[in-house]
């Protein structure tokens, strides 16, 4: 197998979009975060605000009856705003793994590539310590604990992942790498990545 | 984080007791699988079949009426048979990763060994096909389809992980490194983890 497409999914805070970026770097590979924000704006009518927020995260709470009333006006065909806005993301990383060497993080990307045999699917993961003091770091300090962010943003990834491909999200098995980069450290995780992939 | 003692767990057939085994060689440090069995009978009463049998695995359930009977009938101030064995390997668990410098497969030792901050975690995986043609070419055929006794093996693995830990055996975030060895490969593994030992 000569792997083409790298995907990565990610513990919010454990430094997965870091890791792909560097990885990216590495191998001279085309990476694909922020740009595939643009892409499927560029391809659709949804703002990038709007992808950023419902393109990888179920409603939280409070979005709940505005997320209930958006669906109800503007169903197309039966779809939701959401369901659109899914089905979109997906052919746009699926054409960009048919041009291959990139890296795609995030956006149930290690699902929708499954038919691929030349994608390698990674997990990042870290203790709770490791990201808090990470998000602190990167976003600042806000009302809700480092905590309580980790742990909505990550429910918010399950539950979106869960709702489209009806698996779990971060089932061991889905990966075929998974690492704690708390305890690997980034650039470890980095440099273990790019012999692995120049390898296999 | 010098990491002086290496946890395997392994689904059924992936190879993880092999790339345990030459990774203790590349490592030069002692590996604890059969050993671990041997030491277990040495320093008790029980029978190494029996170590082996219920060491790591739930009863089948054809073993189930003849496990409670046996259970009824040997309870050691409130603990069966299978919790005294349970203890005991624990205890030599801790001990072996006292003495550090050593890899152990299974036995639930990830959460043994949690309070320990040398320890580094591992779960191997890989596609049923991988799996299955790999217990073929080493244990033969049997009546039961290869599937069949992978799905046994793993399913009585994670009835006793959970019994005894309380956790979901093959949980991502219990494990600092998770690979396919199908399509990673075994010495590919094996090199790897070596050389990220080495390094952190």
């Amino acid at each position: 197998m000569k792997t083409k497409v790298i995907t990565i999914s990610r513990e919010f805070g454990s430094g997965g979009r870091t890791i792909g970026k560097l990885l990216a770097k590495d191998l001279n590979w085309k990476f694909y975060d922020k740009e595939l924000v643009n892409k499927i704006s560029e391809q659709s009518n949804f703002a990038k605000d709007f992808i950023e927020k419902r393109g990888e995260y179920a409603s939280s709470k409070s979005e709940f009856l505005y997320s209930l009333l958006e669906n109800f006006g503007t169903t197309n065909g039966g779809q939701s705003i959401n369901d659109k806005l899914y089905i979109t993301q997906a052919n746009i990383i699926k054409e960009l793994a048919q041009e291959g060497h990139c890296i795609i993080v995030g956006r149930c990307a290690n699902h929708i590539l499954r038919p691929r045999d030349d994608v390698f699917n990674i997990f990042i993961h870290a203790d709770d310590e490791f990201k808090s003091q990470r998000i602190i770091r990167l976003y600042g300090e806000t009302e809700k604990t480092a905590i309580s962010r980790l742990k909505d943003k990550d429910r918010r990834r399950a539950v979106y992942y869960k709702y489209y491909t009806g698996e779990k999200w971060g089932q061991i098995d889905n990966y075929d790498l998974a690492l704690n980069s708390g305890k690997i450290g980034i650039d470890a995780c980095v440099d273990l990545i790019a012999r692995l992939i120049k390898n296999i």
